[in-house]
């Protein structure tokens, strides 16, 4: 068949690339394990009726069929006809409930898997992408120190990928409304009308917002305070000051204020690469919100829009009898990454695993350099055997178009019949034993390599 | 919403038995990587026409599409419409083309991802599972050591896995099929069906396949010779004997022998609960094998068929100029482990990561615990802090319920000032230090629990 061309929307990396992604997931996933998130997997189907319930998103839905469903048969329903997921909270909604009798409530997961949208694919925008969510669910209630849980640990695990520095921006939809509420706003659809003109700020500017809320009815003095108020930021509670000192008061202000405050206390400032700071502006354009709301992006890449987002939800999901609160953030891995991999500002040190290549001075040596190679592997050293007894120029400079560090001399290949390991990035050759000698640790494991344009 | 019902066919886990199926995955993805396999993923679709090539699974293969798609729009062609892919090795071959010029071959390449079939579901058959493959490639070549080393690694990587007794059965389609042809079995049409009715042994017995034979035209003394070969089984060369003594011979018997002896000599016998051994009745039912193929079953559960299975194949891929030879297993985590998760003979000491819970004496004082937490993490030790300030008595029953062996108690929580750590299965509190303190090495991670009923 002629050589295959990629599929727009469908990144997939070459080895090098795949490493680091890896290392990725493997971080995040470590990070969220201690702190006590179990993880789980969703099948990748939910029935259309599910996936369809938010109504907006509905374009953006792959549908799933059988290549021989009959075709005379009756349309099925949308509770049977299944599609991709497009994220990871619906599936985990329906989890929560179909596994409610199973759980321990609060319970805490974190959910690493693909994602599907048939959306027009451009940078930072993929078909098939792959999402790292964690959420803590509570059966009837929910106490707000989750709210501050999973702020500290999305920006810990952040802290530890290989990124730029980050702007993990946190509000909350009380503080906001319940300043609107004081403003004199005060009808919900006034306040959510007025929530989404806010939102537009970073995409149209202050004036078009004015414009906009005082089209909306709004007096100018009232609209000159949201603006006022969505201008606000910091990352202590010097930001409750500044919203005092606008002169609103309302009890959903109040508290609010109050959760602003302690979310900032225990999580505002800067850890690594993440400064957690609270810029009044964010609102998440989704109605499902009900308190604490973040947004993370890349500094100096602000056009890719937020890599991480998340709230506090006060119905994730109900039976009827139970509602089941949450917080929860999500990561997009794909998103953040696959830019930074596809111009090559990341990429892996070598295209496998394998830290030492062992040469091969004839056939005939091979169960020798398998064995050298085995007792290598028994203390945790990836390695490989040469696939051809080449001159052993030609083995190390194929180790070294492959990245691999090392080159391991069985006793038959050196010149004293005593075995040896060179490093070829040095050409440093030193007698080893295969049952002690162990590659420095930065060896051990393919590392991510930044490229100096990116930092 | 109503309570969600499962879905058939898509099996879904627990926290607990998730933990057993992720620990699956880490064990065989660490084996894979210390043989020098890079991982890698593909997209989870693939054009129809590729899905489609080998035409015999056609029904089982799921379309995907947008669900606004144009209706009224011309049909896609199969070169644009997209399915889930249902193995790893179709786009494997095409991830070999379209990035051959960026792959060093041969190239050794692990990927574990899930699939997709549109079967009937049961036991051991799910239309969503996950396969663990390894494959390597040669361009133009591959020499037959690399068929030695793929049935080592995947011996290895299941004799990591907790699994009864399982046996790896070995053949070679050059020492059959030469076999075949010294006993003047000579078109290549009656070779193959010669095949495929020995490859109904197992299913229908010798004498149903003797008949078979027979009314293909085989004479009675070619059909024994034929069941005499397939009843031919062993660990050591000693099977090389066995077939000699069949007084048959030819170019392609010669050859088929070699390879198998190599093969036994390198990897045969017993490794941990993994036993490599020839049987020269397995046939592989498909075309593309054109020397090894192995497959693996459960000693006890052979009726769920195999578990494992792979081959050597001459072209995994070709582009008009270079053909691509490959040799590869396969193994299905799903298949193998869901019905030991489904049963509970497996599943996982715990229902979270957490091997800590850090108590709580009132709100006030989860500052200090969120600290002591922090210095626990430090050191890789995953835990958590009290959702609330109850009771210790009802906070370290929370724990036993979710299976955390330790309740941490810090120091404004202990008598005597100091902090101190409870394991609750004993009940012996002890002192301790958070930036010292260590669990044992087995409470660290989740532990994989067998029943008494499956050993």
């Amino acid at each position: 068949m002629p050589r295959p061309t990629p599929l727009s929307g469908y990144p997939e990396w070459l080895p090098a690339q795949r490493a680091v992604e890896q290392q990725v997931v493997d971080e995040l996933r470590r990070t969220f394990e201690l702190h006590g998130f179990a993880g789980i997997e969703t099948r990748a189907v939910e029935p259309m009726s599910q996936l369809l319930r938010k109504g907006e998103i509905d374009k953006e839905v792959y549908v799933v069929s059988r290549l021989h469903a009959d075709p005379d048969a009756a349309p099925e329903s949308d509770d049977r006809r299944l599609g991709l997921h497009f994220d990871l909270t619906v599936p985990f909604a329906r989890y929560v409930l179909e596994h409610s009798g199973h759980l321990q409530f609060p319970f805490r997961r974190y959910q690493i898997q693909k994602v599907w949208r048939g959306e027009r694919p451009q940078e930072g925008r993929y078909r098939e992408f792959c999402q790292a969510d964690i959420d803590v669910v509570g059966d009837g209630a929910l106490p707000f120190h989750h709210d501050v849980e999973v702020v500290e640990v999305m920006a810990e695990a952040m802290s530890r990928l290989p990124l730029p520095p980050l702007r993990m921006q946190v509000n909350n939809r009380k503080l906001v409304q319940g300043f609107y509420r004081g403003l004199g706003v005060d009808t919900d659809e006034a306040v959510a009308s007025t929530l989404r003109a806010v939102d537009k700020l970073d995409k149209i500017g202050p004036d078009a917002v004015r414009a906009t809320l005082v089209a909306d009815g709004l007096s100018s003095a009232v609209a000159d305070a949201c603006l006022r108020l969505a201008a606000i930021e910091g990352t202590d509670s010097s930001v409750v000051d500044a919203v005092r000192a606008l002169g609103v008061s309302s009890p959903l202000l109040d508290e609010g204020l109050d959760e602003l405050a302690t979310l900032l206390d225990a999580a505002g400032g800067t850890r690594g690469n993440v400064q957690v700071v609270a810029a009044l502006k964010i609102a998440r354009g989704l109605d499902y919100y009900t308190g604490t709301v973040m947004e993370t992006v890349m500094v100096g890449s602000e056009h890719l829009g937020s890599i991480s987002a998340g709230g506090r939800y006060d119905a994730l999901a109900s039976d009827g009898r139970t509602t089941y609160p949450g917080v929860g953030i999500s990561f997009g891995v794909t998103r953040t990454f696959a830019p930074l991999l596809a111009r090559g500002a990341l990429t892996g040190s070598r295209s496998t695993p394998s830290a030492v290549l062992v040469a091969l001075a004839s056939e005939e040596a091979r169960p020798a350099a398998r064995r050298e190679a085995a007792a290598l592997r028994a203390r945790g050293i990836p390695c490989e055997v040469a696939p051809a007894a080449q001159k052993y120029g030609k083995q190390i400079r194929a180790a070294e178009r492959r990245g691999i560090p090392f080159v391991w001399f069985p006793a038959e290949a050196t010149d004293d019949g005593a075995p040896a390991v060179r490093d070829i990035r040095t050409g440093e050759q030193v007698p080893a034993d295969p049952a002690s000698w162990t590659p420095p640790a930065a060896d051990l494991r393919v590392g991510v390599v930044r490229s100096d344009a990116d930092g």
